[in-house]
């Protein structure tokens, strides 16, 4: 039984206009800087928005068309697992990520919502050992429940915290039976909304506390996935202690959590945040913490977090740059936290639009590898910075060899006459498009 | 002679439509908390905005009237700071913060531009020493010369560096003869218009370099300001590396800077981050990095820095309750980092501004001191984490005995009935409004 | 039998801190301006957000504690009418306003809607006659159901554009029985999602031609009430076609609608759309089409509209100012468009979120009264515009006897001397503060 | 002489990393959609930014090196439309655009002013004759000077109005000796810093009073360009009356100038008012109102207007799409309302920046051709939209046959299976990034 019977697999050879059903560029085989393409990219489908997500927003019932939903909440569960395994076949996917709630229903109490969880993974770790598709990073939905209301790691109510720990527990239980890569921490109710009833300080040395749990935890029995912390400024909570790379990467430091932590970088969040994604890859490949990447876009133009599947070209090739520059993303991937559109409520829009963001990065990953190849940016780089590395005064300034006081007699010698070159800005950008285009 | 003839001093007990020249609030010596308004405010004028701020903007020429303007350069320089002392006596002020080129004119070379800085730094010790004003902080400016277009201590050429770092040089050795109790850094041109042509990390490093330069000549020469590092976004740079408290203090973290380096907080440098000023003191506090504020307020409808003088109590408010619970600001203090509008290009509008501001802050001050007093944030606090201090389990987790496992079985016993308490938020701002108004 | 048995009725002479179930500043028959502060006000509030609303927002699950929920749909929907008009009289507030789909459950077809629809409002009727408490507007829900997905004015499909026509024809007829006394059309689903599938012109041809139909029903009834629209610049919708007052003035003017139509501002609204609330409400005074406002608050760093009880006395002081210059709100009144935060959940914050915006708008209108007695404003504009009642060519230029040449002639002769005056809005904005503390 | 020595002539078939003086994808002469691109493009280049912009910004002082200062202000200014002219015919561009001010001193006094313009603008007539080179629009600076910090047209001094006047006399006259075919309004101080002390009517009024002073004198003096508002939301004044295309468009029919106003749309404009470019292109096509076009681009993050270089193709492929629904933007044109970065301070980077601006039109244009060649957009629409033309209902309610009760009944008839279709945007957005890339 299929869900999508209209396709068969997705073909590498389309035609843009002929078959809809059709990668256009993405082609997981093709090398590309010595590797495959997928072995580059590792997408990931996620649970949330392919399998859960309903169409609705705050103004609007659900409008998706789903025909997974069964007669009974655990039928629907496992008949999402069917087509779920069915969606990552046909696109060719090897990987995936769920928060637990997504996969299992709640149930009436914390034993029946961890027995669903039991019994729906064993049905997922089926699927993975028939398919060899893996898993990239599982995760607890710490927000939704109204229990959450005040956070959870960081929440003002001790019972509110150990039943995150022991949602916790489970994920990292269950990540070591399904093989996980990663384990994800997203703080959507991590934060507050005013700080006239909050001690942020409390709060902040709370969620450390939970997270130094986990890695002992993951210590304990022997299986340790990369921990990442997901940045976001805002949305649910009116401020997220995790606002973006750079303050997180204080957090992880202020709590020495260095050894243990990376981030997983999303590309909404980061324009949420007042950055560019590429800016977030960076801060966060120059401390060392490029874990994984959410891949969608916003809407720049709104306030809120539209999760939209990547369509945008440059923007993808500017983090694709930073992902190639930085070795690589493994153990991390490339996850689709992505939805349709409302407008998009048919059930074969999951796979074009999939298809739609994986040409994408198929082809930012291409123009990356040109620039690289071509030593575009470095050649850039080499010209601009070359002062450093080619005058005594630079030489000496980054062997540690001047103080104040032997620049400042350095100055005075050296006069008012310094020339700096023109960045030729817009010649560069002009260039660039024809990289792209 | 006085350029501001029509007002002898400030009267303290003015009524609000007779006599504009007063202070409706501000009391420097009435009590409050224990200790003097003063002590509390420790109010600074800054040199740029009232003295040199000529009320130009990007499309429109100067409309400032002042009478300061002499036949020379270094005539204007000399007259300006006449005028500024007599505004800071006739305003009860008794600190003041400066670049170096707003005090004396660049001239044509090194040599020139620090033989001016020597004159004028002395005209300004006699006054000091006259009048018993202090220096609350000065800096050099490394960002108007074209020569700082790619930054100074980011710069990608080293004599740029050099350059900077002689004016650092000065900075301190005029810091030291004025003994001021900080030094600024704000790196309006650190940081980048395109991530393109941007070698993030070598420019932070040589940042860093130039931080510690600045140490090591403080130690050399037996005089230590508080170091401050103003955070800013952007403007008019397109990213500031400092771009908000916590990404500045992941840069000092990751520098070794925590010693020396403390923050110096703009109101409208945080709103342009997309925070709070009051979220920005918290952050600073929770590191033990506040060090001194730029008080101002931006337009939260604009995107760039307005740089007004504060008039709105209830923002003032929750900042002076940020400084109270740190134990107050100094060695720093408030700092009018404000201009007047374009429109307000009045001689005795540098005055009537002031006035303004100042008696916003004690109207801030003295609603804070009230909230302090009443324990009225300290009871909210209070009740609402109250479960981590009178629960078994709150005490247990936060004395570091539990673990995911005990609290997952603590969890699996404790069942789903966990009652949150109501914030009652909207109940909490309506109380908060009798204390202001 | 009461939702509410812990307070008996609002007390109007409440202490801050003693009862948290009283008014401290609105008092119903105060005498302001010559009238009584309810007929300046007249409050409503909505069956929406106090009735219907859950507290679950796009990342979380309902929060909010109701004991209104009874056994079967139309139970609820009768238990809802108890409990409103219980919280109408509790707070003596005389108005209210609601969307079809707020009071009665839309049932599996549009003939037991519109069924329901009567049966309810046959209810609500019992009830305003019993209290004498009145309907300001009510309006058709064409938003939140699958169908008006691509608008409802604005569909593709005339299908849809039908059933919208049957909710406004429905609207109308309770409009009558209810005898309201404004008609909304809040158009969050008239918009684009992207301009690439969208025919901007036809679909606003097609809402103009719905709401003419709703004038001509309107009077082939002999029920007339004030249509309104509503404006807000996006969300749910990427772009909505009433962005602003100014926009939607634009539309109305273009389909020559002015004669029947007013606007209904929301101050969220306006922030979203870049501007402060009282720059909507000028707009539409001097355009004489401020119908109406939606009372409720914006937090300025989010990008998304969160309808929060108003609280901020400088916001409300500046509206109420319009208001008062437009000579009163009537027909429209003040509707509070706001909701109990997420974590206000308790069934009592729906009275103390109501006091708190009552007396926040009660400081407000004292405020601006006082501002209007004093002729704050109208001396300022007095002083600021005088020379244009006091000279001869200001007066020439006004009465039409100037044209390019001769004010060419004149700008010759008077030269290039001309003095402005400086605004001192620093000094203004502080006397202000005066009024309002 | 030559103030471009190192390049004869910009040449056509350049390639990308050999030379940089050359068009990769403008051709003045190949034709698209059967016209030259040329016709299509209608290129102009601005005084203001490419012969007066100096690279300062507010925290910095200029940086662009310029050659054609000279000993006198006339001097330079003479040298400057030998270079313009020369920068024109480089480019090949045939349209050019400035204000008064740009190319004549102001002197000291009136008198003064007026003639430089004369003087200047009869050399600038030369250089029209000789070369064939046209005028798009010409304009006075009524923002920059001291004057109008309080408006032009809506000024409070009606001195300041006369001098407006005079202005905008001269501007006409210019316009009529140059052969302008366009004439522009932007109104960077009509508006208001705060409405404490405004009169907004009493202001919009008098603008609309100047407005219909030029009218007259056109029709007086016998030459009629194209009157232009050129919106903007703010900056410089924190709010400008003429927001957007919409807000513009209820300005000019609120005051009856249909009949002889247009508007100019500027991209950066649009995205500080919160909308696309596009966007405000189709509001004003529907208005029949696109009359000329500013061509930059913004940066998303951040606040102000940058005015860069036009470099993104897919941005620039949606306004050329509205430009050809619109039939042409003639006699209007693209003027690159555009600065070089304040890092790209070479006088060659005037030559590269254009270079790249142009290219990118010539992308655009040349992606919105195919997309009209292929119906893309019209198919999309034809679908979208079929059940209107498609359907006895849809034909009836558009031919004005059907009212509220006979909709309702065919609502209740229909009943509520409506089948909306899928919008699969996401494989919409996939398939144009072929037409793009």
């Amino acid at each position: 039984m299929s869900y999508f019977p209209q396709v068969e697999k997705i073909q590498f050879e389309g035609k843009a206009t002929k078959n809809r059903f059709a990668f256009r560029h993405y082609k997981a085989d093709e090398i590309v800087l010595g590797k495959p393409m997928k072995e580059h990219l590792r997408f990931a489908v996620a649970y949330w928005h392919t399998m859960t997500q309903d169409g609705s927003d705050p103004f609007g019932m659900p409008t998706n068309e789903r025909t997974w939903i069964g007669a009974t909440e655990m039928g629907t569960a496992k008949n999402r697992v069917e087509a779920f395994f069915e969606i990552l076949e046909k696109l060719g996917v090897e990987y995936f990520c769920f928060h637990d709630i997504d996969v299992a229903p709640a149930g009436n109490s914390i034993e029946e919502f961890m027995n669903n969880l039991d019994e729906i993974t064993d049905l997922i770790k089926v699927k993975m050992d028939q398919t060899g598709i893996k898993l990239l990073w599982n995760t607890a939905n710490m927000f939704s429940h109204p229990r959450f209301n005040n956070g959870a790691g960081s929440t003002n109510d001790p019972e509110v915290f150990a039943y995150a720990a022991a949602q916790v527990k489970k994920g990292l239980d269950i990540s070591k039976k399904l093989g996980g890569a990663n384990y994800v921490f997203w703080g959507g109710r991590e934060g507050y909304e005013t700080l006239l009833n909050t001690d942020m300080k409390f709060e902040q040395d709370n969620i450390a506390r939970l997270f130094k749990m986990a890695i002992a935890y993951g210590e304990k029995i022997g299986h340790k996935p990369q921990f990442l912390i997901e940045p976001k400024p805002k949305e649910p909570s009116k401020h997220q202690y995790d606002f973006d790379a750079a303050t997180t990467m204080a957090f992880i430091k202020n709590y020495g959590l260095e050894g243990d932590f990376k981030l997983n970088l999303e590309a909404n969040h980061a324009t949420l945040a007042g950055h560019t994604f590429e800016h977030e890859l960076r801060v966060a490949r120059e401390f060392g913490a490029l874990g994984s990447i959410d891949a969608n876009q916003g809407d720049m133009l709104l306030g809120w977090d539209t999760d939209e599947f990547p369509t945008n070209v440059m923007d993808v090739t500017l983090a694709m740059y930073e992902i190639l520059q930085n070795g690589g993303i493994a153990p991390g991937g490339v996850n689709f936290d992505a939805k349709v559109r409302r407008s998009s409520f048919a059930m074969e829009d999951l796979l074009l639009a999939h298809i739609a963001g994986m040409d994408t990065f198929a082809r930012g990953l291409k123009v990356a590898a040109k620039l690289i190849e071509d030593k575009f940016i470095e050649n850039l780089l080499a010209e601009r910075y070359g002062k450093w590395s080619g005058t005594d005064i630079g030489k000496s300034i980054l062997a540690g060899k001047e103080d104040l006081e032997s620049l400042s007699d350095y100055a005075y010698k050296n006069g008012d006459d310094i020339k700096l070159e023109s960045s030729h800005i817009e010649y560069v950008k002009s260039v660039l498009n024809d990289y792209l285009f």
